[in-house]
């Protein structure tokens, strides 16, 4: 095993999925095994019930993985099945053409994948299979997911690594692969990036003309800021016409945990709605005023005390030790701060839980807002107080903490302290580089060098294990617990696959918001702030895909239509830099010779209007300049109604075959033209072809194999467990 | 005749329109008889071309009416192709049901009138006759205007004068009279009447307890003006989706005097499109801003020196006639005043003209988003003067003003001048009633006395010349010179909406935007100031139906989806308000003790972040709990397509017959059931039926009596010039 294993397979039959739509991981460690057979009949059962084929094989340690795959008939009307549900739902406007037996090809293997998702996870009477890992009776079921397309993800990578930019057709791409809320973040971070060009040579200008704290560096950073949010605002919209996923929220389904009041009659449609008031869910949300105090004043004391002990020793105690004793209260809080989030976070999670969302979309808005919220006082607080606190007021409040008041004795005020000014300067350095580079170590390839060990382990610990029980299972088992070995290098992908952790999109999302906050909160203090973000973001954007591609399990394509929450918080942090910028130009300007409060007030009364009034031009000017694509639909709307009118009034035959007019822009695939035949390629209609994968599913019965895994790993884990 | 002549009219002859759709009044006072029968000729012969039938009558003085009538089938037909359009550009979702030939119903009088308008005014190539009053080749013709609905005016104005609040079913019978634009202005002070009630309430709660200037008032004040602008909002979109006219903004026509840079071929539809570079257009808009600021550097200067010479007068000067001399700026600024604004909105209207809108809708937008700005300014800054400036820094001012300064002596700063801090609560109460009434006279009462005076006047000169001339006009020039009995009453009405204004809803919309200005600006200084604007918004609603009924001609139902511009205008007060009330409170609780400017600016700077956070959460909250009409045209829509669906797939058929789903919520027009068959009640497809009105139509040529009229009349008014 080399320590790339998955990046550039070496033979063909890495590659291959086996005709694989889906993967459900089975864990049946704590369990007994009566217990455990029941269990997976059961899922067998429903899944049989949905129309699904399974294969069976086993996982790492005690654990199955069941394989599903869609019949393609199946497949093509489940596609367009949720075409017509579309259309019914207003998110398209032309009807798809056929009848309720139609059979059509997914546009991309994200779309055939959502319908396998789909599949998987609605309820029974939605013709669904309704497998919900880790709840209800499903608590066992560790993961479900669908299978990597290795060669497309490896020959995105390979393109980007000798490009700049990303183009339209590669977030297609991503799109094609991944589906709209993966997209949404790549199309993000794309255009977040080209952005950064503008405030990277406005730096580099400032910088050698004016130095720090420029006020034309502050303006042209502020007014940058403000274009980008209201230009992100339109591509965003543009993004979701261009996709078709406008307004897609109104079909998603019902979550399980959703309570309801009653269920009543929809008056217009019929059908049976549930219903609950959304006043009281209004008074729940309240909620979150109580909590984000309470949230911001724990995190903020926290950090707040943290900073004066770290002055306190570094100013001002001379005992032995010093050198180290500075770190002290840092560590000390870096310590506690995964408990006091994770405390905070299950309290959001309750008052999430507590609010009540019908779909997990909304559930998912809620609690990335709340996350948000903590996420930036973390980020943005430390700094805050050096920017406004620290420096500017150091000398007067720094004697206060001195020995002497802590003894109660009344402080000596004459001793001069030094405050080192260039403190912010410093933070804002450290923070765009090196924070930037320990981040993405952190986050790309430290966990990767930890799968690689876990997977080397791994494969020691099996490999004796299988010396030791491998006299006493019978013919049977042996066949079925042992790879063979045309599969075994796809097995081995799979096993990793299902360990992996499941991809959260708005953590990164997260991340680059709080990277628009440090430039636009205290990027005047250093003008070349904005060259080191986009020398990392060329590194994170790649690394991003990288992550997803081979550190995390394939996301399900889900559809969106906007990058979320992280709208709101830009805006906010739009807002909060124009105040900062103003109050850091301020006070730093002029070496901190004389701060007056009303007239850094009135500063800061002038700066906010100033923003409100560029924010109105902004986005005004830009909603007409760049209306293109939203007059581009209307015309096409429009088109294609007119169309229609002209087709029903020259003959009178259904209408309905001549209908089907798709907004088909551009999708590219990369995997179609080279790959072998697989579940999402256009030849989807087609039985698979490959021998190999023809016998991987051709397994007798599916269900006697999956007892005897059970039985055989059921034991031989709980025996290992007792030896060791 | 009474001094109501059109109110509570006598007979039935009044109430009739004769089946008139719609009435073009030529003038031929300045023009030679030749020239103005060729125009006369070829105004006939365009609206022949347009299928429109046409009778003619003599008008006041030197003019012809010409009556148009569209046959019934024809504007059936009309009506169905509207609808159809609204399809093709997504105004309404389902297709109507029908072919080119349809003949439907108008849902509405308002409905069967904007086809009539289209008819009248559309260019040929649309199928209109492309009649465009004081414009172009028709610069002769005054106003082409449809015929008021006596009975139904009435009927409302006698149901309003009995009940407190409109209903929902009173907005829709405006919106089925006079169209949608002026059914938002309804609809628009009805919401805010209602809204009324809080702060009048709390203003009677706060001036008990607390008095002037209280805090809990100020607080009350502007939540209440942010939940009001929000609600609004949401009501807005609510009605518009209602009345089905929801983004009608894009189906609207070119204005004739649009100017492009060049036609192209839309790729999509394949019309040819007429294209101006919408940069370009946003640079010619960027010119707003230096007129905006010389607009109010002169409005405001004028403003200031009037304010100077009257405190100069009233304050310093004691010579002789003081009481009238206090009087003169004022006097003199008015007097200056209307051509001052006259030379702003010239250039204003040069500057809207310049920007080169394509549509009468932008344009309209445009122009009156200039004069609110200039009517705000005139509107509120004497008071804000008087707040901000006069009551404060009056007594360290006004010293300067003295005649010593004048002199160029330094001001004797010894002497005690005497401030009259109540002058701000004097203003406000000025303008909350009596400022009310007056306004009330002059907008409503003062053009209705005119006009009953100039109809007598010209009734009693034309009894006069009649005399004079009858010997002279021929047999049959008399007959057509000379009123029918049966139609003398009815011709006496029409005559006198020929020389109506034109209605302009945005001025009456301005003013509620002007009265929710008072209120949120400086309504703190008089908590009783709400109670006034309600009681008088009483009166105003009414007031502005009998103005709309009485005074001027019926609009054309022009359709519209909000109020315009201001919604804009009154998210700024909502802002300007907030920071108003809270320098407002603080100047003055304590008696102006002690102002510091540092304070002052920390109460502005958090008063605005109140109002950010407020207007946050407010909208939030507003948009989840209202959120029912959204959902349910969501709902609507939905079943429409599933029964579509179902229709289609279960037979084989057109589709196209079963189609139509209307979203027809309610409409009644109280005409409907009383009157004659007009040409907007359901019975339009049947030839009208009353003798008078059949023999009204049935003039031997209209080519021949024209031109008879315009000899007689022409000949006579030229020789009454003579003699005069």
């Amino acid at each position: 095993m080399s320590l790339t294993p998955n990046y550039r397979p070496a033979d063909q039959a890495q590659l291959e999925n086996f005709g694989v739509d889906w993967v459900v991981h089975y864990e049946f460690e704590d369990l007994d095994i009566s217990k455990a057979i029941d269990e997976f009949e059961s899922l067998l059962h429903d899944l049989h019930e949905a129309n699904l084929e399974t294969q069976v094989r086993p996982g790492h340690g005690a654990s199955l993985l069941v394989f599903i795959r869609v019949p393609r008939a199946h497949l093509g009307n489940l596609v367009h099945q949720s075409r017509v549900k579309d259309w019914m739902y207003g998110i398209i406007h032309e009807l798809p053409a056929g009848d309720e037996g139609t059979i059509v090809t997914a546009e991309t293997p994200a779309e055939a994948l959502r319908s396998v998702y789909h599949a998987v996870t609605w309820k029974q009477s939605l013709g669904g299979a309704h497998i919900t890992p880790r709840h209800g009776k499903w608590k066992n079921i560790a993961s479900a997911f669908p299978l990597h397309d290795q060669e497309a993800n490896a020959e995105l990578l390979r393109k980007w690594s000798r490009t700049i930019l990303l183009t339209a057709e590669d977030l297609d791409s991503i799109r094609a692969l991944f589906g709209e809320k993966v997209a949404f973040y790549f199309a993000f971070i794309q255009s977040y990036s080209s952005f950064l060009v503008f405030p990277a040579g406005w730096g580099i200008v400032s910088w050698w003309y004016w130095g720090s704290y420029s006020i034309p560096f502050a303006i042209g950073n502020c007014l940058w800021a403000i274009v980008f949010v209201e230009y992100w605002k339109i591509r965003e919209t543009d993004l979701a016409l261009r996709w078709q996923v406008n307004g897609v929220g109104v079909l998603k389904v019902t979550r399980a945990k959703y309570v309801w009041e009653k269920e009543i009659r929809d008056p217009n449609t019929g059908e049976i709605v549930q219903y609950f008031s959304p006043y009281r869910q209004f008074l729940r949300q309240l909620l979150l005023v109580p909590f984000a105090s309470v949230a911001s004043l724990a995190l903020g004391g926290l950090i707040v005390v943290t900073f004066v002990l770290e002055v306190f020793i570094s100013e001002v105690y001379t005992g032995s030790l010093k050198g180290y004793l500075e770190f002290l209260p840092t560590v000390i809080f870096s310590l506690f701060l995964p408990s006091i989030s994770g405390l905070l976070t299950s309290i959001a999670t309750r008052l999430t839980k507590y609010e009540n969302y019908r779909t997990q979309d909304q559930y998912d808005v809620a609690q990335t807002t709340k996350q948000f919220v903590m996420h930036f006082i973390t980020a943005f607080l430390p700094t805050a107080l050096t920017a406004f606190v620290y420096v500017p007021f150091g000398a007067k409040l720094i004697p206060h903490l001195s020995l002497a008041t802590l003894r109660g004795e009344s402080p000596d005020l004459t001793r001069d302290f030094h405050i080192d000014a260039g403190r912010l300067k410093q933070e804002v350095i450290y923070l765009s580089l090196t924070g930037q580079v320990l981040d993405f170590g952190q986050e790309v390839v430290l966990p990767y060098v930890k799968q690689i060990a876990l997977q080397k382990w791994r494969a020691y610990r099996e490999q004796q294990a299988t010396h030791r029980y491998k006299r006493r299972v019978s013919q049977a088992t042996n066949q079925v617990l042992f790879d063979d070995p045309d599969e075994s290098a796809f097995l081995t992908r799979v096993r990793n696959e299902a360990e992996a952790e499941e991809y959260n999109v708005h953590e990164d999302t997260l991340e680059m918001c709080v990277q628009f906050g440090y430039l636009t909160l205290f990027g005047a203090s250093w003008p070349l702030v904005a060259l080191g973000f986009l020398v990392n973001n060329w590194l994170e954007l790649r690394g991003d895909f990288f992550k997803l591609s081979l550190e995390y399990q394939r996301p399900p394509p889900i559809r969106s239509d906007s990058i979320g929450p992280s709208l709101q918080g830009l805006e906010v942090l739009g807002w909060l830099g124009a105040l900062s910028t103003a109050a850091i130009v301020y006070v730093y300007r002029d070496g901190m010779s004389e701060i007056r409060v009303s007239s850094l007030l009135l500063t800061l009364l002038l700066a906010e209007w100033a923003y409100l009034a560029m924010r109105f031009a902004v986005s005004t000017g830009l909603r007409k300049i760049l209306s293109g694509t939203l007059q581009r639909e209307a015309a096409k709307r429009y088109a294609m109604r007119k169309g229609y009118l002209e087709a029903t009034s020259s003959s009178e035959g259904s209408p309905r075959g001549k209908l089907r007019v798709r907004f088909r822009d551009r999708v590219s695939v990369y995997t179609s033209a080279t790959d072998p035949p697989s579940p999402q390629s256009d030849e989807m209609l087609h039985e698979p072809t490959l021998d190999s994968e023809r016998r991987f599913w051709s397994g007798t019965s599916v269900l006697d194999d999956g007892v005897r895994i059970i039985r055989a790993l059921g034991k031989t884990s709980q025996k290992t467990e007792k030896e060791l």
